[in-house]
């Protein structure tokens, strides 16, 4: 079943369908587990464009392909990485990834060896992460069953590779250690519920999808050993942004005593920032609360709505931030300085 | 707009449309706000099998008016009790209303009056409750503007009369000195941002849906100044068993220093309950969780789901409990004693 799950794929000329990037397309998800082969630069965009693949690592490798692809098939690797890195301007990984495969040399053969040593590396950066996070929890919670808590989507789907905080539980679960893992639904974009719980039930691993604000009521019953959550950005004094909610899930395990784990690569350090004062919040599209999915209304038409994208925890709320590097734990500057 | 609101009304004979329970269909809300005269008692009773009057205080006037109903139509009250109490049997209000009306007499102008007298008293209940509150907020947050935030539905739909937490929201607004309410869509069933937005809108308070796990993002900006929320069931030393996410948003309030209150009639606490760890948890469905108001599925049908109905806030985290009796604070054994 493993197998199955991946965000991107190559699928060389010599194989069926190749050459092509591949897709599991992540808005058919979890309804329908659907492959999608793009065969040509614009419908990878389009790919892009609608989200049927997301989050920043993935999006990286599908812009490394991507770029492959349109020196195969167009013969102009700079023409691709242009268009694709212009679907989602603000998605550093993809530009950057696609700036490097366009820049490893006019031969398509470098080219692919660079884009898949992007993947490689991005893979393997999420199996030191897993490792890492895996033995931390064994020295801190003992070697016996974990229950793990998670927010929002940080697996594979999202990140290539076995994920962040989902590829620590990953690799619990490979350990024979996964007793349960709390997957919180996270509206409003339920990416939880949707894309979590499916990498879980494909992977065979225990688990369960919980309203985000059962957290307490589950941490109160001793039920929570860890919290692991992802980032979109770590201060330089280990203050976290990441996907609403986490911060109320932090002071929830700062109250009941559970470990509250930060993982991500070290490439979501800012050093630059020095706290999360610093840290702009995105406001996105009330409707997004006011409906399910944009699907079912949920609240009136005439009923403002407040859609932060994010919000800080503050580093003394953090037990430890986990990285491809190693773990770090408070007093967080100066570990965090050891990783530039 | 605010006369428009209501959750049951009697229709007298001499009425149009009369005689008749006129109750405002909750399952059409927020989308439609349909009225229903329920011209006898087998339309009540489908009505309150199916939840389109719901929340114990207005389930109790309801089923009062409907026994008058029984009487005039059918000329049997008994009867009209008996059925109308076995469409919700463990909705305490609705038999406990019922067999008022029914023993008022055989008279069906003495019935009338209970059941009048009955929707009175609760209205009067909460509106005393919505002065205590509103009173004990200027003393304690001083007499400007407040931000109130609120969980679940506790207004005039749940309640008939002002409600409990929604109650208090409500007074506060009237006073003049409302300046925001920030309502938790209240997953799995939404009651906030189908039903409390709904009423707020009516009522044209000031206010925003959130998505539940916003709370520590708003509370840790300064943005809530007090915490307002219902209860199912109080023990008899302050621990009250409430709507999923209350605890959750008690333990975010007391990091942040945000008053929390607890907002419900003297009826709601249980002297022989000493403690919450003796209150039972109800487990419900778990599509309620994996999917938006069973109409849009979220999370895949194989992943399990966990759906406690309530939590139990400790009282150490709450900092009064608003009865139509007065305000208790701690230590609440002895203020609840006195309320006996």
């Amino acid at each position: 079943m493993a197998d199955e799950l991946f965000a991107v794929r190559w699928v060389g000329a010599d194989e069926e369908g190749g050459p092509a990037v591949r897709l599991l397309d992540q808005t058919a998800l979890p309804g329908r587990s659907e492959v999608l082969d793009c065969a040509d630069v614009a419908t990878l965009a389009e790919a892009i464009r609608s989200l049927r693949v997301r989050g920043a690592p993935a999006l990286g490798v599908a812009g490394a392909y991507g770029v492959v692809l349109g020196a195969l098939v167009d013969g102009d690797a700079d023409k691709a990485a242009a268009f694709l890195s212009a679907q989602r301007p603000t998605a550093v990984n993809l530009s950057w990834a696609c700036r490097l495969v366009a820049a490893a040399g006019a031969d398509v053969d470098a080219q692919l060896a660079e884009a898949r040593r992007i993947d490689a590396a991005n893979s393997a950066a999420c199996t030191a992460m897993g490792r890492h996070g895996a033995d931390w929890l064994r020295e801190r919670c003992g070697g016996g069953p974990l229950r793990l808590q998670t927010h929002c989507n940080t697996g594979m789907l999202a990140c290539q590779g076995i994920g962040t905080a989902f590829g620590v539980a990953h690799t619990v679960h490979d350990d024979g250690r996964l007793a349960q893992l709390w997957v919180d639904e996270t509206r409003p974009l339920l990416q939880g519920a949707r894309l979590t719980a499916f990498e879980a039930a494909t992977l065979g691993m225990p688990h369960a999808v919980v309203p985000d604000a059962a957290a307490a009521a589950l941490m109160s019953a001793g039920d929570v050993d860890a919290v692991v959550v992802g980032a979109d950005r770590i201060a330089a004094n280990g203050d976290t942004a990441n996907k609403i909610g986490t911060l109320t899930l932090a002071v929830v395990a700062a109250r009941y005593g559970v470990p509250f784990l930060v993982v991500a690569p070290v490439s979501t350090i800012d050093f630059a920032t020095s706290t999360g004062a610093d840290i702009e919040i995105e406001e996105r599209d009330p409707d997004e609360v006011r409906t399910a999915l944009g699907a079912l209304r949920l609240a009136p038409d005439s009923s403002p709505a407040h859609n932060p994208a994010f919000d800080v925890t503050p580093a003394e709320l953090i037990t430890a931030i986990v990285t491809e590097l190693g773990v770090v734990e408070p007093p967080y500057a100066t570990g965090i300085a050891g990783l530039r």
